[in-house]
């Protein structure tokens, strides 16, 4: 069965974003002054093949311990659906 | 009124992912080889104050739009809830 699974992968919330910050100071510049808190992470969409939802799921933890996700810094989150 | 933004931009369909097909490659070496397609892209998260959720969508939109996604390249997509 194929799986499509929606990955995000997020700083953890007690570090600093200073990627976050510096988007915000630019939408300030642009005149989109209540804006706060802006944090920016990845989105990765990847597609695998997999016996059913529980070894897929299984798989996509996997790649996020392994190698998406750096667990000092980063958190991750993912929904798997069937494609 | 309080609402928080949800926003996944990702690399058109159409396009090439060298950094997907990098991660693919990597997934691959773990051992990960039923995995394809994996497309890398942006998720961002932030907080804004507008009179209403049609307010803030518009908002966000704009956003999008003037900073956040690079429409030749990207497309958006982004969910609103209130905090």
């Amino acid at each position: 069965m194929k799986f499509k699974a929606e990955i995000d992968i997020m700083p953890h919330d007690a570090l600093l974003d200073p990627q976050g910050k510096a988007v915000q100071a630019g939408l300030r510049n642009l005149g989109l002054n209540n804006v706060e808190n802006v944090r920016v992470g990845k989105h990765i969409t990847l597609q695998l093949d997999a016996a059913n939802e529980a070894a897929a799921r299984q798989e996509v933890e996997d790649a996020c311990k392994k190698l998406l996700a750096n667990l000092i810094m980063e958190r991750y989150h993912f929904e798997i659906s069937a494609v």
